[in-house]
């Protein structure tokens, strides 16, 4: 833990509390959990007393969302799912961007370990947060990868046919996150490095574009499939 | 809770407390963790007395190794993965027959909830017992899912390329499992029966095949794409 720098105004310091705060809270909740997460162990984390948690947020929901909000700015911030491509250009290339991305996001090593345990748990374990969680998170990142699959399927798609490609997209990225303790148990020698997640998004864009264009050209026969069901 | 049923003999009472631990056992560990789960709490939802555990089990560890056992053996009795298709069928037909078993398992709603929730657990929070899981469940499951793999790549097709694409199978499906919570939120009229889930499996076979195929037509080109990385 690092310690509070100090400053002539103090306003630093305050900021730096804060910082430290959310920072704590993470951990703390990714670990226990929102409801078994103490203030008072927060705190103890952060090197900060009670009332600066009132004072910066008020109390643990919003003490959460705050926390919540924080990994969703850094995950745009650091991983943005556009990766500087254009939006005019072609889709498999604004598929490749997106795939890369949100593998970087799932896995990239220089993320702090409790952004994403944060996420799992509320899957695992939801809260109330977890609408939040679909508002300003899922909903941006899903809409961004049914544009593309959209512009693969052609305007003439079922929004459930889109549905269903979108999910086979984000559930083989997603493996990787939620699987990881068995592959790195079942693969040992291998380590999730730069190198190695782009070879995994070369090969889930290979594997999905092959899904994709056979059915823009036969955009009908997968339509007429699942109607029927 | 069931109240025990007598037998003359008490052999019958035996076997129902047994069941009714490894029951009760089961939910505990899903819902609390392996470490936060007592006996005593596991006892007094089996209705049964502390002894008893030592009389059946041994101790917690054997206990939840016995737990894990139960719901690997009713897994492959309620959903054998080969859904009864014969190993002689063709790659397609054993692929459909996996993929919809391997959906049963985790979606069905005849499962008892905690079966699944135990696994998410172990994957979410890995104790010693995750390679027992990988031993007895995950590698027979992925030995099956590489060999129909190997049947549509060649065997020429690299080991890594094979475990990518069963990476990507496995991963759409788990999908369904992992951000249920999250799907749900989203699509609150779905409801996962029977039909829906045979929709899902139509769809993510569909998906496969048309990505199987073309890596079965250009299997040089998979593989040193890969190796390149």
């Amino acid at each position: 833990m690092e310690a509070p720098i100090s400053s002539p105004s103090g306003t630093h310091d305050i900021q730096e509390t804060r910082q430290r705060l959310l920072e704590a809270a993470g951990e703390v909740i990714a670990e226990k959990g929102f409801r078994a997460a103490t203030i008072r162990e927060i705190c103890r984390r952060a090197g900060a007393n009670v009332a600066a948690v009132n004072y910066h947020f008020g109390d643990k929901e919003r003490l959460y969302i705050a926390v919540l909000h924080h990994t969703f700015s850094v995950a745009n911030q650091n991983y943005p799912l556009d990766q500087g491509v254009e939006s005019g250009v072609c889709p498999e290339e604004r598929l490749h961007a997106f795939v890369r991305a949100y593998l970087l996001r799932l896995l990239d090593n220089g993320r702090r370990v409790w952004h994403g345990k944060l996420i799992a748990r509320e899957l695992f374990e939801p809260t109330p947060a977890l609408s939040l969680i679909v508002d300003e998170m899922v909903h941006p990142l899903l809409g961004r990868l049914i544009a593309i699959v959209r512009d693969f399927l052609g305007e003439s798609a079922e929004p459930e046919t889109v549905k269903l490609f979108a999910r086979s997209i984000l559930g083989q990225c997603l493996f990787y996150f939620q699987s990881r303790s068995i592959i790195e148990l079942m693969n040992p020698t291998l380590t999730f490095d730069r190198e190695k997640i782009e070879a995994i998004g070369d090969h889930i864009c290979r594997f999905s574009l092959a899904a994709l264009k056979q059915a823009g050209n036969h955009p009908a026969a997968e339509n007429s499939e699942l109607s029927e069901k």
